[in-house]
């Protein structure tokens, strides 16, 4: 039994991380830091928590908390976990930041399309970037994984075999990404308001949203180069779920079965990544609340390109189930432990 | 390890309780029945199973299932389980009904208010009214349990305490219900369409509702008297939850402390049953997903009434959860196996 | 053509009063007032209005803005329009004040019930509470009218004629009222975020909702007597829409011809107040963007009460729509000018 | 004041035409068809209409209609209106398709899209394509209108200007496209239930979508050769709206003002096609009910793609709208004429 330490228990994917930690056999929170409701019960800001968490709101003291636990989560606003971190707390702790700090290997890269100075490149090599399927061995090994983005976690793992086999050219990529509202946080922001976001649809951050280097890195890793993409998320009225629809050129006619071969090398033995059957469009609804992602292809013969789609919980696979998959890795535990969520339909 | 078979797998009930029981320890599903769907995998009909369940759909033969498993369930169409069941099968298989069939003990007022009639009254007295918080130790004898239907559920155990202690007029009870859409099941009618329901609520059942004799059943036992109210369901836009809003004329002036003492007389020791602090109102998200009711009320002095209020999760602890609740007593597993679902926000 | 004057053009009640305006022969809007939005387009803040209108937001000046308009309508937090109410602004315009701050002919009721002093409470009695249908003549004269509240306005519209003809007890009375979310307003607060609202129902303000006096108000002069009633409303997960669900007892034994009947004797001429067929439940979609409410009842022989139910626009008929109506009666308009407004569905 | 008959007037967009019509003052509708709903009262179909419309529904007897109507409207599946159509009924009155039927030049691309045998490709070569912006001379002399498919009107007014000023290659084209419910009709399947739609995003008719043919044929005569795109259409919960997200290659490098000058100059002075203020998102929520277009771009210089998106009510200029934009251009009325309504926000 481990114990762990939340930063930002109560945004949204910190409220996730304590759902999923609460049916996890080998984790005690011994931390629920919020700054906005120190003191507060945990369960008075999320009522569903009444009778089943009964500890109080404390401060984000990251110092602390590293003297008091074996893994803090940070899900913070960008720039504060990386303002936090130093080599007392490191070496004490194992940290899974859930914000970006330490997701983009070029500092500039981050600081530019963030906005903000990092205060602590220097762990910036170390950190691994936690997309488990494709980093498992890393992270087993990891003090400190940056976990992956929402939609940089979908899009990556709906396109990364097909670059790894040379089906498609990376250069081709475009990404059109749906996301339910919790993506948005639980900020009160007239944008996100009930009666703004329901029967509405709209693109934002066109061309200029900060999860487009993050997948730039990810998939030129694959591709052995560097990768220019398109990325446009879009805000869809329902609280959970990411679809992404990819879009790429193929590098030659391919069959269905070729491109079905590609991803079953990756993904046949992943618990988590589910390649649904010939003509099976993913949808959001069927991985809800599990950390499932859901991944298909169809290949069009007529513009020889190959739509590729994705459907994942971004508050799960995209935040804080694959947080506790990648905590499951460092401490040695089954990778699936605490992760056995049935998605809920309806 | 007991072995399971449903009836009606593949309607919201039936898949809500293979999502329960594929975490429960004590369970294996061995019979998928769906008269709808036979030969299908029942993963193509509810793509979230994917790659968790791979067994097929088989038709609806009870003696069949009889001989294979220990415990049926039946979500299905009422008449249908009393037109099925037979002393062979209740001698070899425990029994759940999660139908109306054997809920109201006088066969005459089921036969009225349902419309159709009942194949096998001789097994109506013997059936026990699985609200496991009130009938808790009957439900352990029984080879039969008549799993309460979702509105009576959340009725019922916002309202019987403050009957048993008396604080109460039961014959000034008004109950208004807000039900999710998943109660009127998967069905393909035009009244269930998406374009019909969202941005949309009604009434529908006024004065007529099925729900009302088993609600003023369960009721009048708690008031040792004959009890009518009126009961009005409403339609939602959202998948899941109940929430009850009942009012009642209080027999004389009652203070929070004595009511709120009556709530945690019957409630307590009760894991499923949360009473909110002061002032709370329920809210259906705070239990989606989940077994919880979570309950609540407010004294009105300027009227002497109080209102009390009730949310559930229809398909949890409004049947699936309940069933399992139901089996669980029957076998002497611990009463939470299988249930220990934290309620998911948003 | 007269001109018109919006205080708090930008909330929503303010916005469907610039939407219906717009499609009014007779009225040109000449102010639109928004403290928040001083100095942006109009259409930047509701971009509905891109190409529509061309007008920059103003302060809220009452002074300045009496010296332009011939009607001034205050969409105002609740006491703002009663600190700028004074003798010369009532003397050069017209004034339909969409608060709440004329509508409760007692400043004691209305200071307990607001927690807010009334700053000029010698207006209260002039003023002309605004229900239409009910005060027609009066509002015809009137230079200050009172826009009753929405869940008053369908309330009160539901119950009226069953009062006014004897038919029930008004001390028995209990209205479940839910509304869509846009009556909770535009401000950026936690509780109206979307994924707050969505999937969920919950009651609010249980027994000590503001709008309570007001529909006790208006219920005693149908009864002729002081009335005491409760009042529960709900936030339901839809933009517009409210809906009534209320309850009372029968003075007698009473038919539907003869509940109909009285109904039809308030409302067989109106335009606006919809008393639908036998059995058919109102629904808030039917409704939705038009000035309708539509009406209809059940009687519960069981109980020997009977079910009132009306459903509204909260935006149309319970706030911009009734405002422009009264207005239409102010100028000596056709009184449905500018509210010919075809329900949309779906 | 001319005669109008609706076919298929019970289905989504003939009940959008109704509402659309009972605005506009030169016709009057003679005609309510709807083979579902022989001699039942059409409100009781769409209660929004008690009191508006009191018709009875009567058969699809075109021929019959012919001799009564001035224009006949058919929203009716594919293939019904080409089985029907004859010179006798086209010498008597005007007729407007909203189905497919005579939007696709090449009647062998016609028939293996839809996969039905058209029964009367005489007609093909004198239809006109409705889509008013780009055809408008044509339409006004034509007695046979096709009126553009939902999809294709968006895409090809958020496109075109692009195209005609050869700024971007046609055969990079990718067209995203998101579609609220409405869109798939009021037939009662399962998939268009409420639970199967609501918190769900999911692509369709991946590759193989009924429209992309329709686009193609008008992409291409704006290109002035053969176009081959990608077309994805994603069912969104929400009842009305398309959103459309395109992707395309710029041929050189453009400024914001280049391309923003290609749009104005073909929409400056259309009435409902607006282009938006630079970096202001096309939202659904912004159009609905009305029959605008809002389209705007985005540069993206990284990877010399332009951005280009289209929001508009499916039903409205999507359908019902743009039919009777349609109808005003064929019998001379002004083209705006009932369509002045202004979108309803929330």
């Amino acid at each position: 039994m481990i114990k762990a330490g939340i930063i930002g228990a109560t945004g949204y994917a910190g409220g996730e991380l304590v759902r999923i930690l609460m049916g996890h056999k080998e984790v005690e929170i011994k931390w629920y830091g919020s700054r906005s409701y120190i003191d507060k019960k945990y369960y008075e800001v999320y009522q569903n928590m009444f009778q089943i968490v009964d500890d109080t709101c404390l401060d984000d003291n990251m110092e602390a908390l590293a003297d008091q636990v074996d893994v803090i989560f940070t899900a913070t606003p960008q720039g504060l976990c990386a303002s936090l971190l130093n080599e007392g707390i490191l070496s004490k702790v194992k940290v899974v930041d859930l914000s970006a700090d330490y997701r983009i290997k070029d500092v500039k890269t981050y600081e530019e399309w963030y906005g903000i100075e990092h205060k602590t490149p220097q762990y910036i090599e170390e950190a691994v970037y936690g997309l488990c399927e494709i980093n498992r061995e890393d992270v087993k090994k990891a003090r400190l994984v940056a976990n992956p983005g929402c939609y940089p976690t979908c899009s990556t793992l709906s396109i990364y075999p097909l670059i790894k086999e040379g089906l498609i050219d990376p250069n081709t990529i475009i990404i059109d990404a749906k996301s339910g509202t919790s993506g948005a946080g639980r900020g009160a922001k007239l944008d996100n308001l009930y009666c703004e976001v329901n029967e509405n649809i709209k693109a934002y951050g066109v061309a200029v949203h900060r999860h487009t280097p993050e997948i730039e890195e990810q998939l030129g890793y694959a591709a052995g180069a560097d990768v220019k993409i398109n990325f446009t998320p879009h805000l869809v009225p329902m609280n959970r779920g990411i679809l992404i629809t990819a879009y790429a050129s193929l590098n030659k006619k391919a069959t269905y079965e070729e491109v079905k071969a590609a991803y079953d090398k990756y993904y046949g033995s992943e618990k988590f990544v589910r390649v649904l059957d010939k003509d099976v469009c993913p949808q959001t609804k069927w991985v809800e609340g599990s950390n499932y992602v859901d991944v298909n292809f169809k290949i069009d013969d007529r513009t020889n390109r190959i739509i590729m789609m994705g459907a994942m919980d971004n508050l799960v696979k995209g935040a804080a189930g694959q947080a506790v998959q990648n905590m499951n890795l460092m401490f040695g535990f089954k990778e699936t432990m605490g992760l056995e969520l049935v998605p809920m339909f309806p």
